[in-house]
């Protein structure tokens, strides 16, 4: 397959993104008690709603920990060899049972479960993206990169 | 679906690790110079040969130096409902240049590239799994958990 433009590259990660029911993985890091980084990775319902990833996660969780703590993830989603993988900075967490209407709908409406539903204490974690990375093949590592620092690049161009 | 029994979900999860030009998700970490614990996360052709993982990577890449660095890796299997995921630790870093035929020839028996054709110096590494899980929906988390202390479960029991 040909290398995609950058437009094409951006408008297949937005399309994914919204995907209805679409699953990421979500990586964060903590250091143990050994002072060693350690890495968790788990798979994650994600809505994206006014260009932010968000999560729903219970609060005691280690993912939900993690980025209280670190204040990031690093997401990725699409197979592996279509995706688009964001690294990402905690804007927001908000209790589920206090989040505004907007935010709990938005993430019901994409996601194919409610955490209002849910019996424990769940938070959404709203993700600014600053960097989002998409390929498909090696063709494709040429130009992969399609935001940096929080600004899609097609927009940084114009400015 | 039903939830699978431990021994349908271990014969899954090894056919699914078997599989040829399976990718996984590898997950690692490491202290920035903030001393806050940073994720990264790629996709990467695996191997699965005398029951470790085997991964094949720039000796530069960020995700090499953070394994050597810490000696360890989280890799996830399969799509984001369906999913293998394996703690591992480095037990053998190999030159891919000087590596024994029998691990360059495994390796590239299952992956659909083979590392020996690249130019750059790329290494082995061989990651020994201490804990797998795998589950496909939430009635599959209750008995997630595969291998625990790199020994499977049902071996355990026997002993």
């Amino acid at each position: 397959m040909e290398p995609r433009s950058f437009s094409q590259r951006k408008a297949d990660a937005l399309a994914l993104l919204r995907t209805p029911a679409i699953d990421g993985w979500v990586a964060t890091a903590s250091i143990g008690g050994d002072g060693i980084a350690r890495a968790h990775l788990v798979p994650l319902s994600l809505a994206w709603l006014n260009d932010r990833l968000v999560l729903a996660l219970a609060a005691d969780s280690l993912t939900a920990r993690n980025i209280a703590a670190t204040g990031a993830a690093r997401v990725a989603v699409g197979p592996t060899r279509n995706v688009v993988i964001a690294d990402a900075v905690l804007e927001r967490s908000v209790e589920v049972a206090k989040a505004p209407a907007e935010l709990a709908d938005g993430y019901a409406g994409q996601a194919d479960w409610d955490p209002r539903t849910e019996r424990e204490p769940y938070l959404f974690l709203v993700l600014r993206p600053e960097r989002i990375l998409a390929w498909r093949e090696a063709n494709e590592i040429a130009g992969r990169t399609l935001m940096r620092g929080g600004v899609w690049l097609d927009d940084l161009a114009g400015t």
